[in-house]
């Protein structure tokens, strides 16, 4: 039987500003990667998702990226070893009074952005990373996108780590995401999307941007909560899996 | 026997720029006050500043402040009640990851600057901050000026809390320290600085800047960190201490 | 005849955040006031809004707001002076530099939010304004709300000064407006608001939120642009104005 | 004869903290680099650095940088091209708020830090930096490193360039700064420092960091204002150039 974990990019409101529609989307995922206020999200909105990752049985990630909101952390910042380390850890610990609150207990650490994007190859900012999530808690899982250095770096430090996965993001031929500004990046028919997510989790396969065949194996499927449309889509992927044998739930 | 816990306010580097003699003060106190990134302080501060606590057996508290940079956390901000209790969590939850990474447990929660000041009197303000502190970790103590309502609030919250008295600040005749830009807030002359701790710990007395006589109890002294006669200040402070048998350690 | 100015706040988007529909508003307003990026706003967007605003022949004039992105502006700071003084400079001189690229002359400067509500009655917050503002460019005029001692200090010092009314919110028996956080502070009625904007115009009077009739006059009449409903409504007082003989136009 | 403008960067305090002694050093200078907010610099400090100026007869250049007040603009972050263009405009427009007040016109502008680094090679970013300053006022002047690409796309875009020459940085062999953190990259020796100056102003000639000779022209020579050290230096400079027979003078 195929199991996958469902997740999704939260908390990214900032003050007056809104960005995706966390209520909602918060009923289909099993698990929310929370933005941390540095390049996204802000105490009272990480207070109101993990409050509602509690009332939904929801497991609660971190989220962490750079110190850009102006660029909500998707341009590459040239930080030393430390900074991304110290960074990082500022990042979780401040989540985690929020999950302490709710009486619960933070599962996981996904990087955002540019600096999630360095993670595929980077094994400096990989390994920074992983030692911050390892003096923090070694019981803390890393995600990192599947094919990403991260996850090796994880792995020979001990920490848990689980492949991510998405839904509707296009592959290079590297397993790399294809960079947001590149034409294709985004895949926005909806069938395609949901026949290449049964594929990458029944199959192992995914076809990449110039056509190859890409072998991937993913733990949790990444499905992005912004706009009405995200919600019927996010609903369709669960009726989708049903019928397909792919059971819904949290990584063990 | 008296005995007085001796703090000092650190990690206010930020980036750059450097405030305080950090690397000195840590030698001559028993806690650090540690900002948290808001009003002052960055994660690179953070991470040396606790790792400093730790090797000179230093307990470590939160200093938290309004989100102020520009204003180094003393211009009043008119705040909601959730936004002060969601603010001091995320703060205290960030010093949290680096006292958790040097296997050290977080002591205790001071507020900061004008949003310290506040707690003199506001009890809106210094219930959300018991409330941010009790959701977090109930096991952590208020540091609480002498004669606020912080202090109040926290013992009714069941909190464990602390009265700290200053060193260097004048008082008015309610207790409240008189306001920096007032002449007079700053007692510069050392001789009477030291008399003046002497009296509040051991005879419980003090005079206001308008000559009266105030009843004052603290459980620890505030010393300053700031320019090369802090150091030697606090030096004086444990001789002169020593002589008049106040014994300096931490509170049980 | 009548004649009213028609203004709305704009460029109040950030980085990803998006809040108004700027490219629809534009088109019905005879001037825009435009965010500095200190409360909202950024360079991006500043050059995009006055870009719009020069495409449709739509004066210019800046919002300047507190340093809290977090609060949009909208929470009281206790602030200097000089502060003041200095952080409005800072805005309209950033602001000019986009209506500068475009051959543009910026028309005037309304403080936004709270720094705004203060200038109902606070005359040191108002001269620090007014003082910013004269000594950057004496030709720039002051929008102010109509009963504001904002408008006095303006005229005291020789700054032109135009008086601006709301269409949606109400008013407190002083003029003051009725803060957003209490019940009844923004109107939503479509007919009631166009009514109240023709009894202001033309008969100058106005019912307070306590029903009281208040004298009232403005030169400038300010519509808000967020949501769609935005866009059918100010259509909607255009064909109004249209048929009650209000000409909207510049201020001259 | 030998003429040269001496420069140095100004203004980079922010808050509570200070960097620089510029008070001081604005004494011995003829033109004043003035940061603008960005990586440092507030409006506070802008207004006193400009009004010191005027004071003391000093020209003021804007030394726009990163959004990056955390790192001081000294770490590179990957921006694009408008970006870049509008970042710089806001800085611009902010310090020119600042010198109109003061009765005074902006000389020039100067890119700080990383990204000032980055136009010793980067055409796209130099060029984004050039249209921002003829954009806004194309009378602006360019400071830009001796032998970078900013000089040649500001002479191509019609603005005057004027090639800064550092008195206390060593240079790598195709004249670009030896990067802070490497070995070397901080030239200390006084009397070097001064012989150094002077060879690359009446010579055009510096030996680099492998002990390369290389040809270099200069009209701005920067010095540095940190410590009480950069003082005496600059009294020192002023000495020997009288004895050299080099006039320290603006750049017609």
């Amino acid at each position: 039987m195929y199991t996958i974990d469902l997740n999704s990019d939260m908390g990214e409101s900032f003050g007056a500003y809104t960005i995706g529609g966390d209520e909602e989307i918060i009923k289909y995922v099993t698990t929310a990667n929370v933005a941390c206020g540095w390049h996204a999200g802000d105490p009272m909105v990480m207070d109101k998702v993990v409050g509602m990752a509690k009332e939904h049985n929801v497991r609660v990630g971190a989220h962490p990226g750079y110190p850009d909101l102006l660029g909500f952390g998707r341009r590459k910042m040239v930080l030393s070893f430390l900074e991304v380390k110290n960074y990082i850890k500022y990042q979780i610990g401040a989540l985690q009074a929020f999950t302490a609150s709710y009486g619960m207990k933070l599962q996981h650490v996904a990087p955002h952005g540019a600096l999630g994007n360095l993670c595929q190859y980077d094994r400096e900012v990989s390994r920074a990373i992983c030692e911050a999530v390892y003096e923090v808690d070694p019981g803390l899982m890393i995600y990192y996108c599947a094919g990403a250095v991260l996850g090796e770096e994880a792995q020979q430090m001990g920490l848990k780590a689980a492949a991510e996965i998405f839904a509707d993001r296009a592959y290079m031929d590297d397993l790399s995401l294809v960079p947001r500004k590149m034409e294709g990046a985004m895949i926005t028919d909806e069938v395609l999307v949901i026949e290449r997510c049964v594929r990458m989790i029944k199959e192992g396969k995914v076809t990449s941007i110039t056509g190859r065949e890409l072998t991937i194996q993913g733990d949790t499927l990444c499905v992005h909560g912004d706009g009405p449309k995200a919600i019927a889509f996010v609903k369709r992927i669960r009726e989708v899996f049903q019928y397909e044998g792919i059971t819904i739930k949290n990584i063990e």
